[in-house]
């Protein structure tokens, strides 16, 4: 527990009210296990719904197991991930792919988080070569690590190409809502080019609930199983859908993006000078403005500071941080 | 949601109300990622105290997670585990223990679910073949898959055995609570011969939360790792950490299993004739139940049925159940 | 080195002169690498025609290797392999299945090493079921680790029933020859059932060379990536290949074969009172007789030694051997 | 087979008449299997001496198998390998470090193939955080892939800074002889930093045979059963050791790679105007030259072609084929 707002991850967040009370709406009695209850069917439906998704939607725990379950759909034991070197796959989930899938990731080194088609071009020469890693799936996190976003239209052409290629299209959807809200479009527009996708509900609100939506139908019959064989299949299910179905009611999901992306837009006008949320600091400073704040230096080297802003972060958060900043430099 | 209570497995019983507000109060503001928060420091300790764990306690998702964690602590890559053939890890956990850690189980049969020395002896034949997975850990549920129950005695021995062999010793204890509130002994007493455990809060009237409880202190820097590698790392750990928090106070936990237990008394007394909660049913008669009554045929061509009583299983219930048989029985 | 012919197993025979002499003639300058050369071509296109295979041979370099190409061929992540419990991908390949692909075996007592169609339904119960790992593979091993032998009818009858039920059938073929020279049929008789089956060379006079064969036109793609990710792919290629041109040339697999079935009747039938070339001996016969000889306890606790001839051992070999027995057992 | 001397691979050439005529001299009657033998024993002992190495030499069938085997005695499941983004371990696997080891690579950039203590330092910032794969071994090719070769001073700083900073140190040998003989060294020279190193005989004249060299007696208990499992045990090993006797004896691996050398060294001096074996030319003209001789185009963008000689290239051979890339360039 922090005295003051952080603003070192969404996921520092509580959870939302909203969510906290669909728990407590669930809990009545019994409920047959592993899913097939009536709130986790509801759940799923409104997500399939939202997504356009033919295959289903799966709840999950935490963001890597849905990228790990995802991407146990799309390959073969010899075929490896295209990613951006700087992809949450790649860098932040302890070797989860290579252990739990075996699969090799074909990094990219992309200097704004997001891949194009000539990105990914790089990695297929070696298609055919029995001594290579071929190339089948691309994973994009949308939107990046590094807060980027990809329009509609990069997405269009990221899907046409991996089509004509025959390669696969997974979106790591950590932060998806931020996307839709940012862009203005619905999920379906986002999932569109898709083959699977995660949506994450844990920075949007949630307890913790994730889930891995299919588009295409014929890869839903292997999730039951790659999802209990990874020690994701939740025995009482309802608690991780009801989450979700709260998220969705009323469009709760896409307020709470819309209001995370509007207090990152107001923290990064309040900071003139800096680039934007990611900022550029004096070490000293950071280290005073970190006695009595939450957050975190996301490159050591070149003293870059990553500020992050939540569902639930207020305006009065943000200007009283700002006034801090402002204040540390000028000391 | 079914009308009647269920039957069927613990795991289809709502969360306990302590639980629930136990969310509410947690749900107070920002706290730090991934268990560096004081609910989490607090539940972890107090788990350490009741078992006597010198090594910690990692709160994962289900029960399957929490099996795969602490197997993969004690294994080197040749070696094997050796259990009951009925073992949960054998049967239920559609081949994470091979996928997931590629290790070999080492299956006994015992009609009981309970590995004894002699049993674990057949396994031994084979050290320091080459041609041969090695036997390293020996897992064992209790209560096991079957509702037997290891006295203590029992465990005692195993645990020498195994310590004269050069053996781990690892307890799945999805269903601790319900050992210890059959044996009257506490959880360090328990724990005492383990290596690494489980601890099963889910089914005792959790969410969903499972505890991996590390014994030997030089196990746990790999623990952080494993979790993270596996999908097991919560990053709003307080959410998991204060389920255990709300069963651990007053000894919640105790109550919950005594009570589940004292319910599975009443039935098998209630059902004269049968063995227990595991009876053996005319076919006709089971199919007419089931139009009512939730629960589980076990052995198809037995025709041998579970009921499973849970920690919100009520006196009446267990009447009304036992009542229905009998008028089933005789009809 | 042996002093006297080994009894101990048909790899401890030296590799067959026309082999050795193969390899000489296949040293003659450069080859391309990894059997782009006409010797592996020839070779696999011999393989192909004596089996019938539409889905190519392709070579290796030891019975592991090979089992686990040719089942890596056949699974999904969350697929099984049922085997008999003495299948020597069970207990002789120190977890390689588990380890390297990860799948689990579903293993069935069965006496003499053989399975049926019955024995194999016992693993078809939880089809569909989440919780279970589902059964995909059926391998037997022809001949069996046990010395028995399918006959074309017992085959014919699996192959029928695993197509019923949706079962890819595995042939472990590391003592195929001898199958088919005791039954005195083809090779392809012996494959007409299977999806994929090894072709073992090493036992059969070559220096150490194995080949998969692929019946299957559709899996052939796989091959190659996987063979190389499993550490199988020979740079020299034509060394393997010209070893089975060697023991395919006149037939001379079958002759070694047939040679060594003989000498295995010979040593039956000289130790009257015995069950074959596994013979039961007091300890201490055993003791007196292996200060001599090279052979293997089988069975410790029931007394059981396996006497194993190899297409090099002698009429002589055997009588001396046999004269010894009686010798040692009336001392 | 190639009618003129192929430049494409050192493992293109045959086998030296030395190494055939070795396992014609092994092929005496029976040997006990697996190792058990008297060659093996005389060629491991050899190979120790030779290394200096105090935990064994053990013999597998290919270069990738040896890589690894090796890392599989240095890595726990959570642990990573810093190597040269061009390392075969990288590149020319076909993923088997991940999908065999479940391990993931930390690549670093390194032009000229060859680790600094300055480029693994840029793979250690997140020791310690869960979140990440912890750097534990460091990889280097000796020679590397590029062709160049690490200074035995180089090799000294990689090992002092890899046992400051607690990491283990393998080095990729599959064309060590080439290193010692260029280096003027003894081969324990080269092996005294390492932890574990492969030397490769394949290339330097064998029919197929690698050693793991394992320097640390701690490590030698883990290696039987790992080569077991990893499907490179060979029954009759025998053939594999006298494989390396042959070039341990008089020195013929030195001579052989020192032969190799100095035809790489004719041939880089016959072509004035390229940067050595490594060459960058006209696409037309490469077009023309692989008419007749067999080389590979290393890198299609650039044009650069990789021309390589073998133990067994002539200076003959060196001379027409430069005389040829005269002709050619001029026409």
């Amino acid at each position: 527990m922090t005295q003051r707002k952080s603003f070192g991850s969404d996921n520092q967040a509580g959870a939302h009210g909203a969510v906290l009370s669909a728990l407590a709406r669930a809990n009545l009695g019994d409920a047959v296990g592993y899913g097939d209850d009536p709130w986790t069917q509801r759940a799923a439906a409104a997500l399939c719904t939202a997504f356009g998704a033919g295959g289903g939607a799966f709840f999950v725990f935490t963001g890597t197991a849905a990228n790990v379950l995802g991407l146990s759909l799309l390959l073969r034991p010899y075929e490896g991930v295209i990613c951006a070197d700087s992809a949450h796959v790649n860098v932040d989930e302890c070797g989860a792919p290579e252990r739990i899938l075996g699969s090799k990731l074909l990094t990219v080194p992309a200097p704004d988080g997001k891949l194009t088609p000539g990105l990914i071009s790089t990695q297929l020469a070696d298609r055919g070569d029995e001594h290579r890693v071929q190339a089948r799936v691309v994973t994009i996190s949308q939107v990046t690590e590094l807060g980027t976003c990809y329009t509609l239209a990069e997405l269009k052409s990221l899907g046409e190409f991996c089509r004509a290629e025959k390669l696969r299209l997974y979106i790591d959807g950590a932060r998806l809502a931020n996307a839709a809200a940012h862009l203005g479009c619905s999920l379906a527009d986002l999932a569109a080019q898709a083959d699977v996708l995660s949506f994450g509900g844990t920075k949007n609100g949630a307890v913790g609930a994730e889930a891995v939506v299919v588009m295409a139908e014929e890869l839903t019959a292997h999730v039951p199983f790659l999802r209990k064989q990874q020690g994701q299949l939740a025995s009482k299910m309802r608690y991780l859908a009801v989450q979700f179905q709260a998220l969705l009611d009323a469009d709760l999901w896409l307020r709470n993006a819309a209001h995370a992306n509007a207090m990152a837009r107001r923290l990064a006008d309040g900071i003139r000078g800096s680039n934007a949320v990611f900022a550029s600091l004096d070490p000293a400073h950071i280290a005073r403005l970190q006695q009595d704040w939450q957050f975190y230096v996301w490159d050591t080297t070149a003293q870059v500071v990553r500020w992050m802003t939540a569902y639930d972060t207020t305006e009065a958060d943000v200007d009283t941080f700002v006034a801090d900043v402002w204040r540390t430099a000028q000391a």
